[in-house]
């Protein structure tokens, strides 16, 4: 299948129009993000597995199940997370969406909301009833990139990406925004990802799609292993590219639809990894003829969470006896005489030890801000890809002081 | 009970020689260590839960079994973990045993042996050989002092423990050390610990002990969330303390030495954790009134591994954001709206959402060097703590560059 790179994020899908703005709740810079469609869109949502799940996650899911996978847009804020903040959090984000919707002149209930930040404190609402007023009047077609700008924490960089495609002559548009850095260590959910589309598709494909995908993409990703409370993707498709409905996973374009979904979701999480918080490198973790798919995914994204093997990769050091000491407590099954590792393209290990390999070239490659790790198992034809980050000074000093 | 501290390490214990020499394998400093009783003992283990593990695990774990639980001593080096070195490793493994034995005329079956440092490359034999030969000379009643150096690696403290208890007019001596710093998160396992005692207990009982301890201990330390591939800890008991033989875990007495080596390893993890590669501050989580004892453990293990709080606490940072995210993604079960946190005796969040507190007070609180924090689930009666150290940039640089 072709898809053609397009310009912009989430305001590259005609129809869509999108705002940052800024509210106050960051000393600076863009803090209230909304995405809006004023045609009624099927919408899919994933959300973190973190028990202790924000309130706007509540509301969002509430929502989403009250009709029934149906939504005009989503209000975002970043600068405090609306997380472990009682009942007074709850009613917040429900208000959120109530002040949205009425100067847009939708149903509450259509109108989702998410929050990223600092956890425990209250929202300030005055300064959040402000910015959404203020955002709804700055709703515009070309407002993806302020949108992507405003969800931004101690992201260095700002994550969309858009393409177009053909299903049967029609041409869909698909766009996305995200935000990452710390706290990523996604499951079963992910961080804040906005995904647009125009395409015809059910709310209930829509929802296996989203699934399907997460788990290869965002789900495969890791900064620091802590998986937030705040964590979701979202994606909303308006149908306004008069593709023949997909209502099934069997209609055509399905197929299209899902391995368009995993282009951009694929690049919006490595995206994620490479910007995690102080990294200088972006590492890529393949595992390769795993007796199951599991194993490989297991195995993969041990590799990538290590905190001595990221430590080793900001040190420039070929240490591949973390790698395999990582795919040994990662719970894959494998046999240990038959591991083969690459560090790009040199070998470093086969059958389960260390073999003589030029360092001074490994040394070079690990230099070049993205490495690529490759465990084959040589027992089955499963494989699994993980993307995370190298462990710097930098994270710690980012982390020690978040708050302050 | 009552235990009392007595000086030194293994060899407090009458009847235990030990030893550390410098054979070469590091720069500096002692390298291969002995511990040897002429006097066969009850001995038992436990190791690495990695799939990869090293060949003097597999060896030890070999001759436990072969000699059911009985043994004279162990040989140990540090600078060579003598992982993933294929079939030339498990045979060096084995020759040093053999060579340790030769020269004490004893059963090469009986001479256990254990290596930690780096993964991958072979041992040289020839510095190895001379070293044991050294080290059989240098046996010594004071020797545990040297042997617990010999073993450590990037530690900056030598750890060892000792005690006396009476059971039954019988006084019973034990003695520990271990070494820990990086590659720290046991699992039915844990770093270099070995214990050495008088008391007369049969092998099956004691193996008995050591598991139950060891989960409540060493399995509840975290440095890095990495499970080592050469993870082990061992009992020598000589019975020589005259003691009635403790043959069943009803016999009289093995309560109190099931207490007695929960002291000696208790002591010996907080050591470890606090020690950890660049901590500043020894890291203690008490999850209590749980509904089962496995989700206090999980939620405790989580919060001292999670790389946000412990970033916190370098940074002197009360964000317990961070610790109730931590405890959502733990896999505990519990009831988010009722969680109470304390820092020290500081509460900061009650019924799962901040509360007001004294953020001058809890940053002196976390400046102390050993910070506790309590998570009450207030649903049932079941509690466990958690140590660990927080992540500072000292992590990053001594992982950055362990091999060069």
């Amino acid at each position: 299948m072709e898809f053609t790179q397009i310009e912009g994020g989430v305001t590259a899908v005609p129809g869509f129009l999108a705002c940052g703005v800024h509210a106050g709740l960051k000393k600076d810079g863009l803090d209230i993000a909304m995405i809006y469609n004023p045609v009624l869109c099927s919408c899919a949502g994933v959300f973190t597995s973190n028990k202790i799940k924000a309130a706007p996650l509540l509301v969002t899911m509430d929502k989403l199940k009250l009709k029934h996978g149906y939504a005009h847009g989503i209000v975002i804020n970043s600068g405090n997370a609306n997380a472990c903040t009682g009942i007074s959090g709850f009613i917040n984000a429900k208000n959120m969406c109530a002040v949205a919707a009425n100067r847009l002149g939708t149903d509450e209930d259509y109108i989702l909301v998410a929050s990223t930040g600092v956890i425990g404190e209250p929202l300030p609402m005055d300064k959040i009833t402000k910015g959404i007023e203020l955002a709804v009047k700055s709703l515009s077609k070309s407002g993806g990139h302020d949108a992507a700008k405003a969800i931004m924490t101690t992201d260095l960089t700002v994550k969309e990406f858009a393409l177009s495609f053909e299903i049967d002559g029609k041409k869909v548009h698909m766009g996305g925004m995200a935000k990452g850095s710390g706290m990523i260590h996604p499951n079963m959910a992910t961080m804040l990802a906005y995904i647009t589309t125009d395409i015809s598709i059910s709310p209930d494909v829509l929802k296996k799609a989203l699934r399907e995908v997460t788990d290869d993409t965002f789900n495969m990703i890791t900064v620091d292993g802590d998986t937030s409370t705040n964590d979701m993707v979202v994606v909303f498709a308006s149908g306004e590219a008069g593709n023949a409905p997909i209502i099934e996973d069997t209609s055509k374009g399905y197929e299209a639809f899902v391995e368009a979904l995993r282009h951009v979701c694929t690049v919006l999480a490595k995206d994620i990894a490479r910007d995690g918080e102080g990294a200088t490198t972006l590492i890529e973790v393949n595992v390769k003829n795993a007796l199951t798919k599991r194993d490989a995914k297991l195995a993969a994204k041990s590799v990538v969470g290590s905190n001595l093997f990221k430590a080793a990769v900001f040190g420039k050091d070929a240490n591949w006896g973390r790698i395999i000491c990582a795919v040994g407590y990662s719970g894959a099954g494998f046999d240990p005489g038959k591991v083969d590792i690459y560090i790009g393209d040199i070998q470093v290990a086969r059958d389960g030890a260390g073999i003589e390999f030029d360092e001074e070239r490994a040394k070079k490659l690990l230099s070049m801000g993205t490495v690529s790790v490759t465990v084959d198992f040589k027992q089955g034809d499963a494989e699994a890809t993980a993307w995370g980050c190298d462990l710097s000074y930098d994270y710690v000093r980012i982390n020690a002081s978040y708050r302050t």
